[in-house]
Order: structure tokens, then sequence, then C-alpha cells
């Protein structure tokens, strides 16, 4: 719909109109149609992390919080302990979650622009032999560093311990391969790299994993054993399913697939992510992180606080515009974010620095 | 869209295109424009009810299992105890998601074909005082029947007891006045009979009860206090809200007042089942319930086994022609279930009957 604005959020993004499309049907969610595309939902969900060998695909409806809630109340067994790799917001949601269930959970924290580092995680695990679990989070979207997945499954594989990867924002692009990486669950949502709609989080679960996490979940709704079970069973979810979104997902990976796979979408966010930053430093912008541990995904820049700028006016005039930046989350530095998924292009982003320069010359002519 | 089948079903259901349609629009969850959005729809889900006056509207993602567990979780402490009123598999699954939650619960218990009975209600009040919340499920889905919520609404509040009500099916069809029927919190979802797409439930919660109901979810994602909270606060969802299913429930919110609210709602979902009841009638199908007890929300039918009538055999030939019928879930007889709720008026109803003359005519030719 042209009204729509573009998102250059870390989600809800920017969509395929043909996605959207795909919610103007009314589906029967015990119909055997219905059963067929959730059947392709998984089997899709498994293929973009080459997981059909080794996982299974457990979809969850609701936002992401709540499939890692569910991975954590289902995966972590009571008797268990979690060990929490943290760099940002997202990491500390995960020791939140854990505390209140009343898990055991520890956290090994790194400043926000600093990444995980694998030799530090191999020591905790040496040092706790209690720890039974390590999660992970791929890219945190606080400030969009990429954390060293590879190393820090091999440390976590290498200790005997179960690896939960929280790829919310880097599944569908950042490559994940699950034949050649050990991690017993990976957790991620519609509604960003795949391009979907909010509206449903999933988990890939190895099955001996979930085989072994019975009966584990105080909570009926977050128990992804039993959701397994049900789908394993008959096809069908457990409880009234969203199905327009399931509907706008599969269509989003139909054409993932047909863009070329991760590989393909990884490449374009890249294009994205350079187009942005070359016109962003051009105006003056800096990027809070080290371009080293920088994933394409979301960019953050430095509010510059000599320039007079403030980030609500900056906001409303990009959104007069029709471009929907996000707030920073960090707890020192005033900055924003732009992302650079979505159903997004070079063009967009030439627009968007289009935008931006009109802005400057606006705010800053005032 | 035309290939959409006509659902007979409790939810998800046909929806107007009109609502479909307002799921074509991309929107950024934290843009003043989604937060506009947000405060219609708790606006308007709690005129539905008349609680505008006394109540606060919490919605949260998901399906609508995840809003009575959230609700449970939230508002009814760990060291309360709950009563559940049960003559159906929702009620059963309420008692189900307080013990694996560790909370102290009782059912009290009628046949399927039974309403709860108020004054059995009182005496187990009177009997156990260390009863602190009450639950009923207004309509039962299993049966289609119609529980006496203002009977037992004032029998709890006579005990100065919480009720906690499951309106699940009736929300929006059946009269709910909550300015005159004392109640806690009413739970109901997207997909029922506010006409909406599924993903999203919601609760209606005296702010009072709320206020006394903080740190009592071990559950961060179903904690409705620090939901209500975040609404209250900035006007915006703690975790990435179906931005689709949100605008679909608001337009589908619009036309319900459009049409003339839940009175006009409750006329023509009248009107659906007493033309389906003459009609299956006529066919030599009877009714599972006592007409007295039946709401026009779901109609369960005995399958008549001297026919040779098989469930899939009549799903598959209903379906062929557009119709999607409901199975049973009784635990003793062999039923099937017709939904009267959704975008359907008598016409629909009439070419189903038409259907399953023209099915029979076929399946007992054969």
């Amino acid at each position: 719909m042209s009204d729509s604005p573009i998102l250059l959020t870390p989600g809800p993004l920017t969509t395929a109109i043909e996605t959207r499309r795909a919610m103007l049907r009314d589906w029967g969610s015990r119909d055997p149609a219905f059963i067929a595309l959730t059947a392709e939902l998984r089997a899709r969900l498994l293929r973009v992390a080459n997981g059909q060998g080794t996982h299974a695909a457990v979809p969850l409806q609701g936002s992401g919080t709540f499939i890692v809630e569910a991975a954590i109340a289902t995966l972590v067994p009571p008797a268990g302990k979690m060990l929490v790799l943290v760099n940002g917001a997202y990491g500390e949601r995960m020791v939140n979650i854990a505390r209140r269930m009343g898990r055991n959970v520890e956290a090994l924290r790194w400043p926000e622009d600093r990444p995980v580092e694998p030799a530090r995680v191999a020591e905790a695990l040496r040092t706790d032999p209690g720890i039974t679990h390590v999660a992970l989070v791929h890219c945190e979207t606080t400030t969009g560093i990429l954390n060293p997945l590879a190393d820090v499954a091999a440390e976590v594989a290498g200790a005997g311990r179960a690896l939960l990867l929280d790829a919310m924002s880097s599944f569908g692009a950042l490559p994940i391969d699950l034949a050649a990486v050990p991690v017993a669950a990976v957790l991620a949502s519609s509604n960003k790299c795949l391009e979907g709609v909010p509206g449903l989080g999933f988990a890939l679960v190895r099955p001996d994993v979930l085989e072994a996490a019975a009966g584990n979940s105080s909570s009926l709704s977050f128990d992804l054993h039993a959701q397994w079970r049900g789908f394993e069973g008959d096809g069908q979810w457990r409880f009234t399913p969203p199905v327009q979104v399931v509907a706008a997902l599969v269509e989003a990976m139909r054409a993932l697939e047909a863009e070329g796979g991760p590989t393909a979408r990884h490449a374009r966010y890249q294009d994205n992510f350079d187009t942005l930053l070359v016109g962003m430093r051009r105006m003056g912008f800096t990027l809070f992180l080290d371009q080293a541990v920088q994933a394409p995904i979301i960019a953050t820049f430095h509010l510059p606080d000599d320039r007079g700028l403030a980030f609500r006016p900056f906001y409303d005039a990009l959104a007069a515009r029709g471009f929907l930046i996000y707030p920073g989350k960090l707890t020192q530095a005033e900055t924003f974010r732009i992302g650079c998924i979505g159903a997004l292009h070079r063009r967009d982003f030439e627009r968007l620095l289009q935008a931006v320069s009109e802005t400057l010359a606006v705010l800053e002519a005032a």
C-alpha cells in the first residue's frame, strides 16, 4: 500500500507487498490446507539454516521474547544452570527471564561495543562444571554487534555443554550452518531477516534435546516439547495459530529462496549498509561500533551533540518524509539506529540519505 | 479473496475482506501512528463490554490460551487459590495451566451438557474460605453451552472473591456489562466474535486488581501488570506487537460499531444459528445440547451412527463445496460442530444447508 512508511527498524520492518497480500485469505486452522502450509513453514525454516538433517522446527505464537522464554523454560531443566553471554539488552533479557522463572542463571558480561570472547567463555565453563547451557545472542540488536558464533559454539561443544542461540536479528541473512556448527537450539522470529510480519517465533532444536526436555516447562503455553509433539503427531498447532501471519511468513520464505537464499540476502543487506555508512559519514555521522564487529543488520550512529541535533525532531522530520528510524537502546551514549533489513534496496537508502540531508539543512538552519 | 473457504469454526473464522485489507500496510511499532492505533484498540475493547469506567485493557501477543495463562500467572498470587468451574475442555485447560504453574487450584465439575450451577459455587466458597479467585468459562466452545455469568458473578462477589471470566467465544456478541456485573478480569481474543484475525489476546482488568498484582508472575512475557504499566507509561508494547493483527482487529471493531455493537451482532449470530438449526433438524440431525442452554455461537450436532456417516468423508465433501466445519471435542458422544460466528449471514447458512443436503445425498447413496 502506498501509504506504508519505509521502516528502518529492527522489526517489524518493511515487507514485500506480496508478503502482505498473502494475508488476504482466511484459513481453517485444522484444515488439511493449513496443515500442509504449516509443514511447508517448518521445512523451510530448517532449510534456511541447513538444519534439515539435524534439527526440528517448532514455531510458537507471539513475539520473539516468547520463543526465548519458551526455549529457556523447556530446554534448561530446573536442575540445570544457564550461563548467558551478555553484551547488550537482549542478553540481559535472557538473564531476567531465567531468573524470574527460578532457573539457576549466571551472566558473563562485556561492554556493549565489544564482542563476546570465546576464551573467556571456555574459562568460565572450566571454572564452573555446574553450567549445563550457554546462551549467546548472535547479533545484538542493541548496537548491531556480531558475536563470534562458530568459535563460541566450538568452545561450548568442546566443554560438553549445550548452546542456545538467539538468532533473532541474524536468521535468514547471516550464515548459520547447523550441519557444521554445534548448536542445540536456534531461536528467531518471523519479522526480521526472513521479512515476514510479526506474530510468530520459532526454535530449531535437536530432536534428542527436545526428547530430553519433556516435563521441564512449568508453562503450558511455553512448552516447546509439547508443541513439537503436536506438530509431529497430527501436524496441527496445539493452540490457535495466527494463520495469516503463518501464510505471510511462508510467502516471505518462498521469496527468500527466489532471491538466492541467505547468501544473496546477506549481500543485499551489506550493500544497504555500505550505502548507508558512506552517505552518513559524508554528512558527519560516526558509527558507534568498530566496523570490524559490525553486522550489516542495524547500524548505531552517534547523535552529534555539537550540532544541536535532538532525536525527536530528527525522527519527526524523517517520518514526515516517509522514513521511520529507530531510537538508540544504549545505557551510555546518545545514539540512534537505522536498520538495513527488510524489503529494501540500495535505492531506498539513497533516498533516505537525501531525506537526511534535507532534514539536516532544515534543522541546522533553525 | 475469492478462494477463501467459508469457515464454520470457532475461530480462526471468516473475516470481512476489509478486515484483511487492513493488513496490507507496514507499521513501525514505536511510531506515533501505531501508538495511536494501540490506544484506539484499548479504548474500543473496553467499550465493547462497557468497561471504560471500571477496567483497563491489556492486549497480549499470541493465542487465547496465552492470555488465560498470563491472567492466572499475574492475577492469582502464589499464596492464592483458584476454583475453576468446569464443564468442558477450556475449563479443564485452566486447571491444567494453574497446576503446572504451581498455583493452588481446585475444580468444581459438571457434565459437558450441564451449565455451571451458582448455588454449588456459593456452597464451595462457603466451605473453603481459602479460595481467593473463581474462574468461569462464559461460553464453553467444547459444546457451545452458555454458563450463567450474572448469577455466578453475584455469588462470587457476594462471597468477597474475584472472578476471572474466560469470554473467549462470547466477547463481542453475548452481553457482558462490566458496569453492572462484578468481574475482576475478562479474557478473550481477536479472532472470535470480534471477527479479527488470530494472533492477539486481551484482558480487561480492574486497575486495583492490576495494581495489587505486581510481582506475581514468574513469567516475563506473561506479566500483565508489566504489560499494563508499559501501555500506561509510553503507550507502547513491551515486546514486538503483531502490527498487522492489531490493525485488522481495530478495523474489525470499527465494523462492529458500524453494525450496531454486540447487540446487533448477537442478533445476526442468533439468526445464523436459528437458520442452521431448522435446516439441520429437517435433515434429521439433532443438537447435542438442550436448546435452553445453547449459545448461538457454535452448535454441536450428533453424528448419527445409524446412517453410516463418518466425520472425515462428511468434512471432505463439505470442504470440496467450500465449507469448513469443525470436529467435535467431546469425551463421550460422536459429534461435529458448526460455528455460527464470523462475517457470515443467513444466506451463507442457507448455502451451507444446501451443501449438506447434496453431501448427504452423495454419501448415503454410496
